[in-house]
């Protein structure tokens, strides 16, 4: 299996220079530490068709894509739409084991509405924006999205 | 943030006149001791058509549109797909959390297929039919509400 | 109410007969067991097409429509897919419990995209293909099944 993976850091701000990208290289770091090769890194504005076009590219380049940032509530979070756009098949329980483990730690974490989801043989994970609640949530999903990717890479009863 | 909600109750029965509807404004003195001020209260039948024109006046009216019955299993129960319509973005944490936080109180509360989401800065939740059931869920949920509330009216990061 | 209901296997490898299907068999005995008649069992291929005709085929001869196999995240699992077009509705809390529930037992429970839902009056619901992790899931929901067979078959203060 291989262990490659992409990092899109979404944020108005940071895509316009007004404010440090740390939650992406956060997350490169993290997904680094765990055997990951990082195959690109990129900053886009929170707007969805920038957001489908980025994960649509790495679709090709990553086994595993992950977002950080624009799964809130507010008017221009969209994320996961731009997420589920690009994906095959939605896998709801990442998301939501992420939210109720995520309630351990805040109690605004059911506002989050990341997605996680397949687009032929990759996974995209949808992160929040805060650089801690980003790698936490990564850390939290971790020993699944591994296994998800191996049943993804074909080491399967079906293959 | 302008606290205005608005409480459709949607019951075949309580359209009639058959029964009295309870939940509705069981439901508005909730909101009121909440702070809220309550725009409109209406009772609509089951009927998704009839539903949908109902929250999306009120869309326009109220930065909270809570609806109460309609989300069981039964056949007439059309109401989360009613709001689904209405919404630009599901938030799917918050009707999770209300069915697991149920799960304390009511073994059947998986039942519910309540959703939750927004239509443009307005905020819209499926509370259960049951008066108490409605009640308990509005408050579970409130602080998540009032959080999502701001978000919308723009005191966020993004703004 | 009319406790019939039909299970479906989805298997590539047991529709092929290069494996025994263990699970199907399980899990009609679990419905027998409780109190359910079995008015049909089929074994069909990961096939999205091949599942919904099947599916289509047994809302009209049971009240619940259960498939095992196919919910995982590898590429030819699409039995949520098939499932999610025969519904009308959809009862997203039954698998989200299915999944809560099944942590207890293992981590990787999260990975299920299983669905339930309803077409007309018959009750679908997707199974893991494990034979104990099939049977498992079925217990776990049985009492929220049968009481939304009841609401199904008109039992309600809608009717």
């Amino acid at each position: 299996m291989k262990k490659t993976a992409a990092v899109i850091t979404v944020s108005d701000r940071s895509h316009r220079g007004e404010r440090e990208d740390v939650s992406g290289p956060a997350v490169a770091k993290a997904l680094r530490e765990a055997g990951f090769e990082i195959t690109g890194s990129e900053i886009v504005p929170d707007e969805k068709e920038k957001i489908r076009v980025m994960l649509e590219r790495y679709v090709e380049r990553a086994a595993l894509v992950v977002t950080t940032g624009g799964t809130g509530v507010a008017k221009r979070d969209v994320t996961p739409e731009a997420t589920e756009q690009v994906c095959d098949r939605m896998i709801p329980g990442i998301p939501e084991f992420m939210r109720s483990e995520g309630l351990k730690k805040t109690a605004m974490s059911p506002l989050s509405r990341a997605v996680c989801g397949v687009r032929g043989s990759t996974l995209l994970l949808n992160l929040p924006g805060n650089p801690n609640g980003a790698v936490d949530s990564l850390q939290t999903v971790l020993p699944l999205l591994l296994h998800a990717m191996e049943l993804l890479a074909g080491h399967t009863e079906h293959s």
